[in-house]
């Protein structure tokens, strides 16, 4: 039985999905951002950071929504999140993990919470200097899904494809948000298509895509 | 056999430790960035993002430090870089592994190449909070390693222990090197006092700590 706390529509996502995915039992336990709760004193002993998600396993908890998702794949191989070891699509795989966790998570962090920039709302050049860098990620990955897609490791889903859809839905309300690369867009349909997918959107009650 | 791309000192520097720590047979290829040869077509083809590392295993071109950590480790059990699948130890050096890729490689960018954010130069405000980001990640990391220390595991070394070796090495020339947190500047020594360490800097031709 695994713990996740969460916050609808948040990196715990990815966390979520890989749960309902699996089909694992866990259940789930609310950490209202609005309320700052993630800075709790109990919440700072699961996860220092003050972030979720954290996912308790096996009464040791555990944070990273990157590893998570890496450790459920890997504790579950039934469920083919990931490809098996020593198997070219694994290195692949973790390739892909990593990068969107290296270059998007990050860069995404500097775009909501321009107070880590050091200001209340970052300089106009700034702002566009993060959202250049964004689009820059979502040109590299529509390259590569047009010609190796629709998945990112081809013809198959696996479990980065829900830390892919994660990420762009964050970027609905940006100025350009990453649907209107057509590649990355046929993606998020396919994935959004999934029950995992709709079966989050009532556990967590999100609305908008 | 492996062939790693590299440029001495950098992002490179963890997977170089990591095959050495292995002892398993590869070859080096020099990346001049100075020369900016990683924007050459033919390296743009195996690593299109043009940074380094890239490492070809078995014909095929791999990239991202944390994932080829990962890839490594796992290959190559016996070296005991990485904890064994479903034991507590691999899922707490799976999130030390991204946790480290995730808040540091990421800033550090923004550190090292300002014009991501829009500038030759970072304004002073930027430079502070970017380095207020950095060290409050040693901050985090010294809390963990001054009770669970002096590895990140605890007693035992592990392959995560380079990349954190690694990513301090990279504040040297910082207001604040993060050999300054006296449980981070232990570590460090004890990373630094492995033959691999010593063969990295004879093999890259390092000087500086
Ligand atoms: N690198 C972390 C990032 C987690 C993160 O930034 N979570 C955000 C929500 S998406 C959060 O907790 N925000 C509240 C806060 O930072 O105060 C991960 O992937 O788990
Ligand atoms: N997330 C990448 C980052 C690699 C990276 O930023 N490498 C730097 C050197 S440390 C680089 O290639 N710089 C040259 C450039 O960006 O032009 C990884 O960990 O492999």
């Amino acid at each position: 039985m695994y713990t996740l706390h969460y916050s609808p529509g948040t990196a715990s996502m990815v966390v979520h999905l890989a749960l309902l995915e699996i089909g694992a039992p866990y259940q789930l336990k609310l950490v209202d951002i609005d309320k700052r709760e993630q800075f709790d004193d109990e919440y700072l002993k699961l996860n220092p950071g003050g972030k979720v998600p954290t996912l308790i396993i096996e009464g040791r908890a555990v944070y990273e929504s990157g590893a998570l998702l890496i450790i459920l794949a890997e504790r579950h191989p039934e469920a083919k999140l990931i490809p098996p070891p020593g198997t070219p699509g694994r290195d692949a795989w973790l390739q892909w993990t990593v990068f969107l966790s290296n270059s998007l998570m990050s860069t995404y962090r500097f775009w909501f919470y321009p107070q880590e920039l050091g200001h209340q709302e970052s300089p106009p050049d700034i702002r566009a200097a993060i959202q250049r860098k964004i689009e820059g990620v979502w040109d590299r990955i529509e390259a590569h899904l047009s010609t190796h897609g629709p998945y990112l490791l081809g013809k198959e889903f696996s479990g980065v494809d829900l830390m892919l859809t994660m990420l762009m839905r964050w970027s609905r309300n940006m100025p350009r948000p990453a649907t209107e690369w057509p590649a990355l867009k046929r993606q998020a349909d396919l994935v959004r298509a999934r029950p995992s997918w709709k079966k989050l959107y009532e556990l967590e009650g999100l609305k908008e895509w």
